[in-house]
């Protein structure tokens, strides 16, 4: 039986039993509009845990002024189905009024990693992303937290605040799910028209081609990014690339030369819809790499 | 038994035993120089909880560039002797190199509460200690948190920043204690000459002529905070109120008129050292405050 908590207090209430008999939690936090990729993330803590606990919950806080925080994809009854046809067993999806009282005046702040990318797209966007997490883990006090690795500085982000702050929880970092054609999944996805996600797919494509350059020798960055700028360009004036680079996976600094695992970052931009896209490399007979 | 901990490690798994057993914590937090101020802490503890941890930690976050963090006052041995002789359980002590690593990129910011004040006086100390003390937080999972309402400023902070990221603790702030001279006690005392301490005194002097005027009748907060300041003057040019205010006890906004409870809440520079006091007041009649 999947149960929805909509209050905090019943969260803290149902965690603290859970907790005195040392019954292990694993945690989702997601924004909804749940497909295959946060399923996986439910099947991977259902493995790893006694109970698995979903939270839906879209956080104004990681919005920017102008952004799609009104039109972002909700459909409760939708999302719980979901969760309940995987068998998790609580769905916590507390109003943003419990989340983001009037008077909340408290922010988590990850410098350096949060400055570039999407923090440069979207100012104060991984603050409100770390702060919200960083109270999520606090009311769910979990033993492990999945994200997907589709938002790819948003888990270097999280695994610095964990880090930094000494939360007591192991940040899991689970691999794209992809649709057929190779699309990442995304809950913004169904923004796109038909002739849109045509158009989308030379993101995937690119970076495939990227690393096979990388698997095939090639460690110089700048060619990487210009060989995944030409396999991005389009005839159409509202789709471009906002950034397409190489970067290191812990720090996020660009890289010049890929000698160890590399992370091919990009973000694809199709009409107004920012797709986002990655792949860890690294050069042949390199160790595999455990995030 | 007390014993010393100064890995984080350790302290986690000791933590995690604990958990584990159901066994409740209570958390002691300092900068060490421990006097009667915090064996009153720790003593509230051992009442309320199963285990006592005291950490001794001089965090250089909150000290800014010109502070005193070099020369603050610190003897290991007098304050592990100390703890012992209170029978805590465990006195943790890391080394900065574990709690404040180079590559440490995340704080924790209260805005509002921690903008004026001590926050103004001393820019990004706030942030250094709400930093840290989130962070032993997460270490130290305690039940319960003890902190001196010496720093008032501090506990409102503490307390927000709690509520705010629904940090799984209870905050208690417990009474200033006082030298029989009525100073309150400081770690930073040690600092003044006999002569200094002379004038030192007027600070809580100040605080219980305001206050007894509040019992009087008196609500005009411009009259008590005249008041505070004449009854601070010196003839020693190094010797000057930093401030003197009337507050509101969660919001730190400075009152027009004491209606219900109100901090008295004053700094007073004597030569180099700053000494805080506050008291917590209220017109004739009002219910006790239960902070």
């Amino acid at each position: 039986m999947t149960r929805l908590v909509r209050d905090t207090m019943e969260l803290r209430r149902y965690i603290r039993m859970l907790r005195k008999n040392a019954i292990s939690i694993g945690f989702v936090p997601t924004m909804g509009a749940l497909h295959e990729g946060h399923r996986s993330l439910m099947r991977r803590s259902f493995k790893e845990n006694d109970r698995t606990i979903v939270s839906v919950y879209v956080n104004p806080l990681q919005f920017g002024p102008g952004e799609d925080f009104e039109r972002y994809p909700r459909d409760m009854e939708k999302d719980f189905t979901a969760c309940r046809a995987e068998k998790a067993d609580v769905v916590f999806a507390p109003p943003v009024a419990q989340m983001n009282p009037p008077g909340r005046t408290t922010t988590v702040q990850v410098a350096g990693v949060s400055d570039d990318y999407e923090g440069a797209v979207r100012p104060g966007h991984f603050t409100g992303v770390a702060t919200i997490v960083a109270t999520l883990l606090n009311l769910v006090q979990p033993d492990r937290a999945y994200f997907g690795q589709k938002d790819y500085q948003q888990s270097v982000v999280i695994r610095r605040m964990v880090r930094d702050l000494a939360i007591p929880v192991d940040v899991v970092i689970c691999p794209i799910i992809r649709d057929p054609d190779g699309l990442a999944m995304s809950s913004r996805n169904v923004y796109l028209t038909p002739e849109d996600r045509k158009e989308a797919l030379r993101l995937p494509a690119a970076l495939i081609r990227a690393e096979q350059h990388v698997l095939r020798g090639e460690t110089n960055c700048d060619r990487l990014r210009k060989l995944m700028r030409a396999a991005m360009r389009s005839k159409r004036a509202d789709v471009r690339v906002d950034y397409a680079d190489v970067v290191h996976p812990e720090t996020m600094v660009p890289l010049g030369s890929v000698e160890g695992h590399a992370v091919l970052l990009a973000v694809y931009r199709v009409g107004k819809t920012r797709l986002l896209d990655n792949r860890v490399v690294a050069p042949p007979g390199t160790a595999a790499w455990v995030g």
